[in-house]
Order: C-alpha cells, then sequence, then structure tokens
C-alpha cells in the first residue's frame, strides 16, 4: 500500500546495522561469530558492519569471552557514552527534564514545579502558554548544556505533552494544559541557543508507551500504555509501531461516552482527578500543586481498610476496565500497561478491571490481553520523548558528526 | 522495534519491483522513461524489473505511446490475465464468492442461500459448522475449478468470516454464525482439490477495508470500515497496514458498553438488526433469511417520510457516530467508510451521525475523519480475500509457476 520509495544497497546495509545493534542490546556482549550464527549475516559482513559501529562509538570491544569450544574471542557491547538524548515532560503542575545515552543509562533526571498550565475555564487562558514555554526552553536548554559539558553528543530533545499533537509539532488541543494550537517545535527551536539540535514534541501517553517497550521489560510486544495523570489517554504500539493515525491524534479513550449528551465519559468515570474526589471527601484536587501526595494519600487509606477509599478505587476500578476493554476489542494488545497514578493504585484497580476488562471483550479470556502496572515511574513519557532520538539510530540510522 | 530479519539484495529488488507494480497501478500505462523519472530507478533497473514482469505476465506492451518531444516509446500496462484469486464471504443466510484477476477485472460473482449459520441461543449449535464447511468447501471448488478453466493461476483463496478468527485461519468465536473455535482453513484445505492453493480465513470488516483502499476509491489512505451486519465491527487500516494486533482480533467496537452490567452494547444501539425491528414494528427480522429485503423496505419507508422508521434511522445514526468517536478517537483515520447496509441507508444515517462523531471527538472537527458511505455493496468482505492474494503480488513477491 504505502511505501514506494526505491530500495538500495543504502537500505540494505541499514537493515543489517540495526540487525546487529538489536541483537546486542537483546542479548548483551556477543562475539561476532556469535552475532553470525544468531542473525544468519556472514562473518565477513558482521566484521564490517561491527567495524563501522566501532568507529562511530555506538559498539566497544569488552576483552575476550570465553568460548566452551575454540579459541577465546573478543566481545562487542553497546557502547552509549557518545551519544544521548533528552526527554521533557509537560504536565500542568510539573516539568520534567531526563536525559539517557545510548546504552540506557540515565545521565540526569530534573523536576521544576510549573505553573503555566492554565485548565480549560479558567481566566487567564492566554498568560498560561507563553510562560509555560519560556520555562520548558529554560529547561531543555540547561538539560542540554549539562549533556553537551559531559562530552556526548546530544542526539535530539522530545517535549511529551497530554493531548493532540500534531506532527510538526504543534500542540493542537491539550485539556490538562489549558493550551490549543502552540506551535511549540516552532518556538522551541527558535530559542534553543542548540544548533543542529533536533527538537520534537510527542503525546505523552505514545512516548511512554515508546518508553515501555525500550525499558519496561516488553521488548518487541504489542503494548497499550494507559495514563490517567491527565484525562485518560492511551498509547498504543500496534504491529511492532506506535499507532500514529492520520494526524497524530489517537489514543484518545477519556472522550467515550454512550448515551444522551451530558452522560459521563470515561474519564469521569475512571480518571484519576474524579477517584481522589471519591475517595478522599472534602479534599480539593485542584488546590493542589501535584497529584501525588493525593495518590499516595488515597494508598495509604485503602491500604489500611478505609471504607471510602477502597469504594472509590473498586468503582474506578471497575469503569476503567470497561475503558480498556475497548482497546482490548479494538486493538488487540499483548499488555496494557497502566502507568503513572494508575500504577501506583494498581493493586486496587487491576483486581477491580480485569473481570470487567474480560466480561466486555467479545474475544474469550480478553483476547489474550494482560494487565500489568508499569514500573517506570511518573516520568516515563520523558524516558520515552529521549528514546524516540536513540531509536532512530537502532534503524541502523548512524548519527552524522556532531 | 521487530523485524530483526537480515537484508540482502534480493530484498531491494523485491521493494523495486514493488514499485514499478505501484506505479502502473496508480498512474496506467506508461513508458519506460516515464517509470524511471518518476520512481528515481535507473532506465537500466526499470529495463531489468519490466523485463522480469513481462516474462512473468504481470506485464504487457501496449503499443508505441506519443511523447510530446522525441521518439515515442512502447508504453507498459497491467496484466491481469494470467492471475486471478478468489474471496468468499459467509454471513448466517448467505455465501458470496467472487474471484478477480490481477489487473482488477471480475472474473466471476456467485451466491447461495445458506442455512449453516446457527445463531448463538439457538438449539442445533452443533449440526450448523459441519453443514456449513461442506457448502463452502463446495462453492470454492466450483470457483476455482471455473477460474483455472479460464487458463488462469488461481493465487489463493480467503474466505471472510464475521467475528473472531485467528491468523492460522481458525475461527475463534463468530457470534451471528454460531460457530467458536473451527478449524476453517485447514478443513477447507484438507477438503478442496486443488493442490497448491494457498487457503486462508479473514475477517469480514478487516478484508472489506483492503477492498475499499484497492477498489473503493481510496487509495493510499488510513481507513476504517464498518459493518453493521453481523453485529458492529470495523476493519481498521492504521499506518498503510490492516491492524492485526496481537492474535487478530481487532476492530470490535460492537461489544462496547459504558454502564452496569446489562447496559446495552454499541451493537444493541446501532446495529442494523434493531435498526430493523425499531423501524418496522411487528417485523420479524429473525425469520428472514436475509436482511437485505428489510433494509429496501426501511429505505422505502423513509424515503415516503414514515416517520417510525425516520426516527428509527435518526436514533441509529446518532448511536453510531458515538461509537464512529470511538474509532475517531483511538485510531484517527482519515475516512471511515460504512459497509454494506449501512451503506444502503447512508442518506439517512450519515447527517444524524456526524454531529455526534463531532461532539464525542476530542479533536476539532472529528481529527479530520470523514464519514462515507462504501460504493462496493454487499460483497466486499469477499473481494478484499481475493484481493489479499493480489497484493502480495504488488509487494514484489512475485507468482511462482503454477
Amino acid at each position: 500500500m504505502k511505501n514506494t520509495r526505491p530500495a538500495d544497497f543504502a537500505d540494505v546495509r541499514a537493515t543489517n546495522l540495526s540487525v546487529v545493534l538489536h541483537h546486542l542490546r537483546a542479548n548483551g556482549p556477543s562475539s561476532r561469530a556469535a552475532i553470525a550464527a544468531s542473525t544468519g549475516l556472514t562473518k565477513a559482513t558482521v566484521s564490517s558492519l561491527t567495524g563501522t559501529l566501532i568507529e562511530q562509538r555506538l559498539l566497544r570491544e569488552t576483552g575476550l569471552t570465553g568460548n566452551r569450544i575454540g579459541r577465546p574471542s573478543t566481545a562487542l557491547a553497546l557502547d552509549g557514552s557518545a551519544y544521548a538524548a533528552i526527554g521533557l515532560q509537560v504536565t500542568a503542575d510539573r516539568l520534567t527534564a531526563l536525559a539517557v545515552d545510548f546504552a540506557g543509562d540515565q545521565l540526569l533526571l530534573w523536576h521544576r514545579t510549573f505553573d503555566g498550565g492554565t485548565p480549560v475555564g479558567s481566566v487567564a487562558v492566554t498568560a498560561g502558554p507563553g510562560r509555560a514555554v519560556s520555562a520548558i526552553t529554560a529547561l531543555a536548554q540547561r538539560a542540554a548544556t549539562r549533556v553537551r559539558q559531559q562530552g556526548r553528543q546530544v542526539l535530539g530533545l522530545t517535549v511529551a505533552v497530554p493531548g493532540l499533537v500534531e506532527e510538526g509539532g504543534t500542540v493542537r488541543l491539550s485539556p490538562p494544559l489549558g493550551w490549543s494550537d502552540i506551535d511549540l517545535r516552532g518556538q522551541l527551536a527558535g530559542s534553543l541557543r542548540q544548533p543542529g539540535l533536533d527538537v520534537a514534541v510527542g503525546n505523552h501517553a505514545g512516548l511512554a508507551a515508546v518508553a515501555e517497550i525500550r525499558h519496561g521489560g516488553h521488548p518487541d510486544l504489542d503494548l497499550t500504555y494507559v495514563t490517567g495523570a491527565a484525562g485518560v489517554e492511551a498509547g498504543i504500539i500496534a504491529d511492532g509501531r506506535p499507532l500514529h493515525g492520520s494526524r497524530g491524534f489517537t489514543g484518545q479513550i477519556g472522550r467515550f461516552t454512550l448515551g444522551p449528551a451530558g452522560s459521563p465519559t470515561l474519564a469521569d468515570l475512571a480518571g484519576i482527578e474524579p477517584l481522589v474526589r471519591r475517595a478522599l471527601p472534602g479534599f480539593d484536587p485542584e488546590s493542589l500543586a501535584d497529584l501525588t501526595p493525593a495518590v499516595e494519600h488515597v494508598a495509604l487509606l485503602a491500604r489500611s481498610g478505609d471504607r471510602t477509599a477502597l469504594t472509590a478505587l473498586h468503582d474506578t476500578g471497575c469503569h476503567l476496565g470497561q475503558g480498556l476493554a475497548l482497546l482490548a476489542n479494538l486493538v488487540n494488545p499483548e499488555v496494557i500497561v497502566l502507568g503513572d497514578h494508575y500504577a501506583a493504585l494498581a493493586e486496587w484497580l487491576i483486581p477491580a478491571a480485569t473481570p470487567e476488562l474480560a466480561r466486555n471483550t467479545l474475544a474469550p479470556a480478553s483476547g489474550g490481553t494482560r494487565l500489568l502496572a508499569s514500573g517506570l515511574g511518573l516520568h516515563a513519557a520523558a524516558l520515552g520523548g529521549a528514546v524516540t532520538h536513540l531509536e532512530r539510530v537502532d534503524t541502523g540510522a548512524l548519527p552524522s558528526p556532531a
């Protein structure tokens, strides 16, 4: 159907560079002979490919590895030291910056409280985005400078935003931030004093899903990441790739409703903020700079057997299961990963959601979809933002010199 | 992520064969020079590729084409005569067989009434599938024999079934047919006296979507095909490829509900059979061998201004719009094609569905998703079943000799 570009020898080489990098990422240090045996490439081809990768400082030789039979041979390992990428994550209350190197080591993780977001319905909608973009730019600038001072080439920087983000990096609509039609990529690229830095903007849940694939212990799985931090959004990896859709506006399950106008949506019924309201009567989440302490408080109450908190968690879990059945029915993922605040409450949400997921999925046993809690914490989207730049190298598109 | 197979020269050649075939399918007869100019391949490469394709009877020379300047040159066109594929479509009341050749010409279209399906809840569940499989086998056998008698090589045969179909061709669950765990592909391949015939089984809506891409006037679009004939199912083309999911169980939107157990599902609210029940009070669709006359009757009443029929169509359209918003929010297709019976009622359903689609989609203007009626009639899934085999040729996987 699509993809009608002619192929040439460079494509073959890129594919095979990618095969070698993938092998080492999946299997750890390996000899050239082991790479050849496992990938089906000839030893001569592997030697040529690994030579290029060593020259580019993407691989290094790690000394001799003892084979059981025959001469010991030199093992090759992924080398992360030369290249890094940066992810920033924007929520209504907080900015997070994170950098990782090519081998997956975290180089920095910074948080900033943040008041630039102006939820839809508030008064000062216009003042918000400008201040927010300045704060994002300042943090991005500092992070990029720091990583460069460590002697690493920064391959790119991606900002994760909840809501609808167009491919060119314009935030079309972000209800949690109160933004619409903000050319975030353009403003960032124009303000950053980082010539040659590849700047991108992506959807929060979509980037978190990419992070789960690479760092969450689910390599090569079709998974869907679900976040309840800002509405309810899903990041969908389908058939091995992030589901992009025609304009990039995928995964918006929170909006779903069935019934007359004004019927509650899935986000009303299964979002984190409504959960906190139900679990902690009298507690106003809008007065908080950050939902995290409220979520921790809910967990504490649930652990102590508080009926109100347990009922709220059960109800939220049931509705969440109905919503996740949508994903199981439509997209049929192998794994649905409950992210950020959902993960912190997963021990109560998953037992309530699981039977509803099964009951509302046409396929027996939920079509094989398993429900898991994310282990990546609250900054999975920032990690995913960085990962997107490093993954490009994994496809065989080697970095050009800084 | 996935796809870590090494590449070699054969992959480059397959890709470039595919580029040439794609060019001719999109642009019609072209000279070698025009193909080279438009694809970026060298003239020598185009000559070699088209030589192979002519040898394989996939292209033919169509005589001289007048260039505006310079010597007239020979035009090449897709040649369909040597290769065909067959699609069968199974619904509870009818079998359809259809054959097309590589150029897209329809070679046969047969219908058989059919009583092998036993809806879930009926008594004789076990008797159904056996008789049904025999009827399918007999029709497939006749169609393949007929096409071969016309001197064509049959590249493959695919049976379209509503419900959940596993990749290996087992029907895991088909509520409209009352089937579960029927190894349809195995039984067919075992009974057909057609050695070497590639037999497959696929989901109805998914195959109809493939047909829409190739024959519905939407080439290279991300589209979703929605059928209401048997429950409500969606066939999703995402990022240029059918959305497969982990086990192939995608597109089951009819199951969706939000609310306490027993709440109506989308299929209850927006399916064709409930619509007929509401539009034609006192009329029992289960007594029918075929929904088509009932749907025609509803259209006739609506055209004459019948209030009951118009109200039923309006309500169904509104609920359908809410369901389609799911697709717009989650998958963000460029086009949603209303298929089969929905298409026959589209002039009433689309005006009711469109505002609900927009109201329930987070992205402004429904995220760009347009709502259209299919022009492929009631046998789009059979057509799609045939098309899947022909498309493999378009990817450069040329047929082996019969």
